[in-house]
């Protein structure tokens, strides 16, 4: 079923779409405010985190995206203005006005996005001077704009792929405090198809449910997490189908790419459950597995202890778990057979441990449910850069 | 309403009870086989983990304790003796036969533990050859028992306090794989009290689920949690609801302990959550904060990052959570006001960060349900531990 999709060796932009990112002041030297911009209007949809404490701008993003148009993405990293009550909302609007000025578009088509530390007022003077000229920078690099979106990221993430005559460009930042709920941190996904507004929404959310929300770098759900999709329609219109399986295919791409480099990740983590009771309990299991400590700690140190694989599915209580029944593979060696422990090569396990892309599969045997899920291994990396993140 | 307990300065044992630990070869050198014994037989309740891979032990120790009578625990440490199959149960039997024939008494009247790697064989003759003459080594301090089932604990624990002329003895060990549910991962309670079988149990579970049950070091349940009471009279009667108390107060002191030397841990992170629509909910948000690897690290490193609380409050997707109405507090600090983070003083949260006990006080203000949860930080010394247990 899964088509292969080639994706651009060096990401570029469906037409009409270019960014600009720069230093305006909020970090030490690093690029810290980006701006991705049509040439036209786009049909738009977006999700935003289900934290009970959205950032000012998931609040204002929730009211912009409703009319479902939008031309423009600002974007700052390093303070995330979560947790400043009405005077952040007011900066969020200012930073969206301060971007319609200078592209010369009204405020209400950009959505503004925001990531880094929580509780701290938005710079937004720094936000206002530093955007002046910035329509000027707008080139043709997504890598240029996922720079400037980075906080603990390591790397710029973007991708592209072609549709028919049209091309979808993903570009995106993770790390940490990340267990999306609707979202990753920050997703922006750029089309010249031309698709309407709900069509775009329905898609969006069965791509995001398939792929980002399958995705936890450390069980934390952020604030501020956003996926937009802008469709500015310059390639006239698209192959339904064919653009629906390449949407979630470069989500789930993309997914992999944020948990690889998830804070202090040195491996991937795949997780497949099937032959569950549910596809819901299949995820129950799989979202166990990624997130277990103890498997993580395993997968980082090429530890054979594969028995927390039994203990990490033992514990979704609420799902149907026949211990007999369970069977459990590492990049296609089998470790557990019927619930108990295989007397497999440790050296086997441990070689297959050490790679960088470690795929789970546990079979449970008492249905037809099934789910993937994403992680990462968890390592002093992690602990280092989150024991000082807001001092540093 | 708290009654101050003044736990036994080194813990001593009811009447009728004693212990002994010795070195049978299953560990490279220390005390990794431990006997409990009472005098007399003694009323007896116990409750187990829910993981659905229940450890041999605990698939026996159910059957066993359905009769609500014990006169000994025999626990090793190193191999857990689960994922073991009909071969592993069938150990646990030969376990309770050696520990029974040792002390002449029935091999019913015997619980079994055992802690460790999971889905490796039980070295059965070694326990079988080195149970024999441990009778003669029994005696009255509670500490030596605690030594012979530890882990990776850094120091045996054990607590004593009188109730009238009766005296409760904790016997616990905790440390990794530990969010019980249950009861941690082995725990046993020794009474000279005069107190039916049946009352015990309830009295068990009503401590465990406000104690044992609230902790967690690290998400993941072990497949061993036990948490036993052994009743055995020799004081006759006690006075009902102080021994209720006692025993609540004794839980929850050994469950700071356990939190306290999770593994790698140098904090000891108490959560109080009030003001909840429930306390359900209540629960929901404490264990949410206690088991935030971003809340965790910030108390690690002392930074004062505490947008995090929110963060960690917020994503209780299903818990009614009012920005505008909820507050919080870090030993007493106000950090977060209506939502907000406060304009405090850096250096003084970051004093308060540094201290051994970190006691986090969320208020939600929707409603009046409350619960407590209990944790630690999150260390390399974790990430070090578990990146290499099967191998060490």
């Amino acid at each position: 079923m899964a088509t292969t999709y080639h994706f651009h060796e060096r990401p570029v932009f469906p037409q009409g779409f270019r960014c600009a990112s720069r230093h305006v002041g909020l970090k030490p030297a690093a690029r810290d405010l980006t701006l991705f911009a049509s040439a036209v209007e786009a049909n738009a949809a977006a999700v935003f985190t289900r934290n009970h404490f959205p950032g000012a701008p998931i609040i204002l993003g929730r009211e912009t995206v409703r009319e479902g148009r939008l031309q423009a993405v600002v974007a700052n990293s390093k303070v995330s203005n979560v947790a400043t009550g009405a005077a952040g909302v007011a900066n969020a609007r200012r930073m969206a006005a301060a971007a319609a000025a200078e592209l010369g578009i009204p405020a209400t088509r950009v959505l503004v996005s925001s990531t880094g530390v929580i509780g701290v007022p938005l710079p937004i003077e720094k936000i206002e001077a530093g955007i002046v000229g910035m329509a000027g920078d707008l080139q043709a690099d997504p890598l240029v704009g996922a720079e400037g979106i980075m906080t603990t990221d390591t790397h710029p993430k973007a991708l592209s792929v072609a549709v028919g005559n049209a091309v979808i460009t993903w570009v995106a930042k993770g790390s940490g405090m990340i267990e999306p709920n609707m979202a990753t941190m920050l997703a922006y996904i750029f089309t010249d198809a031309a698709l309407e507004a709900p069509v775009l929404d329905a898609l969006l959310r069965e791509a995001v449910g398939a792929s980002f929300n399958r995705l936890s770098v450390d069980t934390d759900t952020s604030t501020s997490d956003t996926c937009a999709i802008l469709a500015n329609g310059l390639t006239g219109a698209v192959d339904l189908a064919a653009f629906r399986e390449a949407l979630v295919a470069g989500c789930t791409r993309m997914t992999e790419l944020l948990a690889r480099d998830g804070e202090g990740a040195e491996h991937l983590l795949r997780v497949r459950v099937r032959g569950a009771a549910s596809d819901t309990e299949a995820h129950v299991v799989a979202k166990s597995i990624v997130n277990s400590p103890l498997v993580k700690t395993m997968v980082h140190g090429a530890d054979p202890n594969v028995g927390r694989l039994l203990m990490a599915v033992g514990k979704c209580f609420a799902c149907t778990i026949v211990p007999g029944s369970t069977d459990a593979w590492i990049n296609g060696v089998q470790v557990v057979a019927g619930g108990e422990r295989l007397p497999f090569d440790d050296a086997v396990v441990r070689e297959t441990l050490a790679r960088e892309v470690v795929e789970i599969e546990v079979a449970l045997g008492v249905g037809t449910g099934e789910a993937r899920a994403w992680g990462c291994d968890l390592t002093k990396g992690y602990v280092e850069e989150n024991a000082a993140y807001y001092s540093s």
